[in-house]
């Protein structure tokens, strides 16, 4: 197959080397975007009138019967052709003749993939939020049917104070709300026109850069050709979007796993979301949540993978950078499989409140409140903690919980210590009693709750 | 020394883990974000009435001496007390009695070290946003001095078109732009006051966020208490910045190394920022250019690690989290120093640019003005670029440059070549004419130059 | 302060380039291994008559002095010269006069940087495999002790089949057995002398590697100049081997910690190993494993530092190799802390024998038995797990044990069930059949810890 | 479709989760080795008299089948078979009826993938070995023809000293049989025998995996069954081996993509190893070297991939580890590719050797053998350092080489310098006396070029 760069060249490409630079077994499903962007082009061209009108016109349907074809699966991407560029260049001639040979104009394969992979990442971005939202929307559903469901809070997982389950998921609502902020903002900088950049340095004829911006929606242009080029940062950063995402769907995961243990029993996995052993009759695993506490490494890896292939690059375009695309695609590919699973999944879960509840009141969790009872009797709070700390020693010694000890008890502790107490160290009292603003209380759960649905 | 929360142990902690799990030795350097944020916290209860009028007064005087014995280095940081928090809790009951365990109510130490490194990285970005101005405006006077500094472009390393030092150099300005964009984007997120939060569940006591939060000037209030405590994104989120700032600064940095080779010679560094081979005598080598590159290693390094740290971390704190100091303050310190050193070495780069107009001319890097030169005459650029392929492998196997052919010679490839070709293959023809949006032309470069001026 | 390569530069260093290019503030720490070296390379000089007795032992002496200089802390470091080996060269000659200047005959930083390195690296990977050692045994102990002690074996976090804590345990004997070995072949390619190999070239001057081989123990000599100063796969390769073994730690954190929760309640902490909370007064948490935990992002991130810094460094030696130390100095401390908290902390670990005891038989933990049970009455395990699956379901949804069916019930699902099916769904019945080679039944592990002790 | 471990379930798994978890789009590959490994499987159970002779006999060979249907394409994975195994187990049912269930006797998938991939990892291990032994061949036949080819030896990227390119590419095969040692070391773990392990505790049934290792081609046995379903070492090991080849090859690749610069100029690329660009005529493009270059990121990603995802979990299998594969197989095709390429583009490139003569001599590259003339006559190194760099800074102000100096000029810096000074500063002797043990010396690269020729 002749190359479209074979004029200088006397030998032909070595096999070896046509395998080891292809690109187009990954980068055919860039073609949408390829051929959205040649139509831009070559209308801007007839615009200049680079290009006739009939001209344009002829492209153009060459391009979209093209785009026909390979949506049919009636396209053949050939291997010689390199890339996806070529693939339809050439495919454009063989349809209609020399004329194919002038949509290159002014353009190179330098801004032309640029512009591929932003409008393809622009298009995914767009999916990822929306999926994001409904995962939230998911979390907030499911809150809000929480929100009188008594949990312990943990910290260094050992049981801190109660909380509720509602106040807990809320938490994650949080974190997706960060990152869909975080993904908006690198949209800015991911919906920018590389084309017009041509090989590095611009060009010599006449381009319309606005125009095509406007033709494709870009709210941007880049002002450099060189950068425009060499620049990959807007994969980068969806990359590291990507990896903060994983990193709390992963302790979403993983509080999952945990809450599904016996140990725990929290949680019970419905059936179509569990799978079993091919050797343990009894089991019941929680492989989805798993997998996707798994998949945190694959994003790690592609965000470090792609900010190592760009280290040291001397500008402009090398080819090193044709390594973007697949920790780019697998990286979109998974996020977007994990988000659908979880939006499917957690309207599913049936959570055992009765086992919630009785673990949150156990351990000693309200041994905070007894420290706050001491300070609204005027004991600083440092002396009010080492009390309480030493009426727990004495429980556990005892082997009672907090509840179970005679006011009596409590006064060898400190004469500080009224009947009250018992009010103030249920639990209650201590949900409802939390209402500082982002606090536990079921009430100000129900304000959060308000103001995300808002926000969403 | 006695522990805040040895209430209800009986045995001391060992010595190893003491020395294990102590922060002190690192982070010492939040003290004035955290007596800062303890100030804030006791007007607040002062305001609740929490706090009586002249016990915040008596606190307040207490941290502000604390303090200044810090500054003046008169204070002795103490491993036994863990870190910075208990070390300054513990000095100020020192000072002023058991009134200093006031200050601990209604906060624990797990938002008030949210509280501490949101306000030393709100400083800190604020540093570097400062520093990432000053080497964008030190660039874009160099541009201008060099806006019609001829040398070539290239891709792969291989001369391809010519350009001016200018425009190149404006390409890391566009970068250094989408980064400090990007550390803007990541402070609205920075900016958010985690204190209220307490241990995870909020408090029963009576606080005022929102009052602390114009305290200290923070624009957003974290909405839930689980999260406030567990999150780290906005560590996170710098990091990534600074991976990708430092990306692109490898990038100038190799580009320094290889245009002060020999071979190159485009650039000469000056004695002050070279260094010399304690065994090479003539050695001059760029080592600031190196280390700067090298140094993309240690702040990628230090992504990975928290992100790493952060995995599947079930909610809330947890001491895992510890981990996030070092590589985060080990990054602040490296982006400000590579700053600093890059704003002052960089005026003092003297380029040849005899050298880079020369290079410039060479190896047939107005190809692609021969090939737009055949399409201004009607061919396909398809055609032209092969045309003009044949026309540079004819003159490589000669041994001349395209300007050395005569019009003969040039028509044996195509009838469509006249006299003006000439004058298109000249390299102020190159320059001049690619003045697309974005383009190398001196005119568009200077157009860029007033824009970015603007903008910085 | 004048510098070693001054002879050729005509303006001084500028200051921030002198602070951003030391590295005395971290490489101080191979003063030993810097002077170790010079002494070698001294009497090597003296053997081959380039330098003549005397000077040899002035030298030596000037340098024994420096050593208890330093040792004793009446040394001081210098930033303005630059580095270990320049500070120490400085001193020799302020000394012992222009003499000192020869010590640097035949031998160049780049050689001399790669010896303290593998010298350094070499010592403490020593201390690292006898650290390594110990927590093996340490853990082989524990073992001993739990040879009989059931509990529940997880797949998933799911109650699979009920293990022994002493087969649980060697598990982790074994990982670390496999880290030795890493470690140990790592030693093979970092014990060699890089030293002669002078700046890059080798030198004019004769010089007997393999005596200065012989003098410092090493066993291979770097036999590629160009290599030999270009090399730094010994450090990537420790730092590998550091990521693994914290990988592993890591998971024995995290079931230290799954392990300490009330949920679990398989282990009490020992106070001296447990810190508590500012706030919580019950609060008693396992710091020293969520940090062990967390610090593997430490060390990950230590690996893909360096890696990233070495990528695409032409050859030969490039200043970016001054990166190597930070990570490599952080990652060896981090491992011998991590390593010896755990050897003190293993120890006074109390597990609590009874409950894993009730939980091993809990949850159904038997149905593998039932299975294997059915195929020994002949059928096929497909059917038969097919079989005990149903069973499960059947107690599941009655809300009983397997233990608690009837013979009757059990029947219903299959006929070949008989009497003895009770016998063989018994928690000691479960673990003392499963003898198999590195089963978990007592008589086998105890085989497996006279293995290991011969080993260790 | 049933599944195996349907026994306990009572709803069907939701598709989402079939997608989510399924494995064998990308597990099929493994199926030669699941294969194999089952045949042996049987062959012991047989053996151990847990199944018939004949059963046994109609078990492998129906497996056979099973192999030569995938072989030749005619048997169709299905996902809701889950993974190889079990679409294997499910068409030997097929294939020869419930005997077929008796397959997975004593197994379990968790011994049976460790299995299939450690079969997996050792043969492809094997071609890495084989292949890197003949990259070392082509290297070290390069390595021969130019041993007496003079070029600049470079430090910084700085001209340093005269070596040879037989040298410096000797270099390279150092790097390679370090990775070729690491990567057997590494065979040694990987070359275990996991099968007999099951689930995670062993079996009650009489199994013999010490001939199934013998059958099998294992040189040990995972002697913890616990530790042999958990360990991942073997996977991360070889992908830390393959990050520390692809740095080597990373290195390699930018010193080919430096010398076929127009500024290097000491190298040229045939046509059927480069490729061009699609707009600019001239263009010869080193894409071969950039990409294997990029490709280190790639791999990189890999090895911290898997490191994250086995971060902190807990005893057992999990079912993150799944996430094994795409890692893995992805780094083997990419060495391998990389490997393959290399070995056919390295003895097609054609040197300039009159252009790396002529920089060798250049850049006063001979300054340390000035030097190193002064210490022969006496002179510390230090203050022959300092003379020599003296004389450089005063032919550098007067535009001349060293060797264009008058003897007198010399004498003005050193009255030990004689007439003989312009023999010891010539490249032929600078190249011809550095014969220390790996010095540049044709002499010496002869006899290391033997030595490796022994060792390859």
């Amino acid at each position: 197959m002749k190359k479209p760069w074979s004029g200088r060249f006397k030998e032909k490409t070595a096999a070896t080397v046509e395998t080891f630079t292809e690109s187009i077994s990954f980068d055919f499903r860039l073609w949408p975007y390829d051929i959205q962007g040649s139509i831009a082009h070559v209308r801007m061209l007839g615009r200049k009138r680079v290009l006739k009108g009939d001209e344009v016109e002829r492209i153009v349907s060459g391009l979209e019967e093209i785009a026909s074809e390979i949506e049919a699966g009636r396209f053949r991407f050939k291997r010689g052709l390199e890339d996806i560029h070529m693939n339809i260049e050439a495919a454009l001639i063989r349809k209609i003749g020399p004329l194919g040979g002038k949509l290159h104009t002014a353009r190179s394969r330098n801004d032309q993939i640029a512009l591929d992979l932003r409008l393809y990442l622009r298009a995914e971005a767009g999916e990822c939020l929306k999926m994001m939202r409904r995962l939230q929307r998911v979390l907030l559903r499911l809150a809000e049917r929480h929100v009188e469901t008594v949990m312990p809070g943990y910290t260094h997982l050992q049981r801190a104070q109660p909380v509720t389950l509602g106040h807990h998921l809320l938490a994650y609502v949080e974190m997706l709300q960060r990152d869909r902020e975080r993904l908006e903002d690198a949209l800015k900088r991911i919906n920018t026109l590389p084309l017009g950049a041509c090989a590095l340095a611009g060009t010599t004829l006449p381009i319309d850069r606005a125009y095509v911006a406007r033709l494709l929606g870009f709210k941007r242009i880049a002002e450099n050709s060189m950068d425009a080029v060499s620049d990959r940062d807007f994969a980068i950063e969806f990359l590291s979007f990507g990896a903060i995402l994983m990193m709390h769907l992963s302790r979403l995961a993983e509080e999952l796993v945990l809450w599904s243990t016996e140990e725990f029993s929290f949680l019970e996995l419905p059936d179509a979301f569990a799978t079993g052993s091919s050797i343990m009759p009894q089991k019941k695993n929680p492989d989805v949540a798993e997998l996707i506490r798994g998949k945190s490494g694959r994003v790690y890896g592609a965000l470090l993978s792609l900010l190592t292939t760009m280290k040291a690059l001397p500008l402009t375009y090398n080819r090193d950078m044709q390594e973007d695309k697949i920790p780019l695609f697998d990286t979109v590919d998974t996020l977007k499989a994990v988000l659908t699973v979880l939006i499917e999944m957690l309207p599913a879960l049936k959570f055992n409140r009765g086992r919630m509840r009785e673990t949150a009141a156990g351990g000693y969790a309200l041994a905070t409140d007894l420290a706050e009872y001491l300070v609204s009797k005027g004991l600083p709070f440092r002396k009010a903690h080492e009390v309480a700390g030493g009426i727990v020693r004495y429980a556990v010694e005892k082997g009672v919980e907090l509840q179970e000890l005679t006011l009596e008890e409590y006064r060898r502790f400190s004469p500080l210590i009224e009947e009250d107490v018992f009010a103030s160290i249920t639990l209650e009292g201590a949900l409802r009693l939390r209402r500082s603003r982002g606090g536990t209380s079921p009430e100000e759960t129900r304000r959060q709750i308000k103001r995300l649905k808002k926000l969403i």
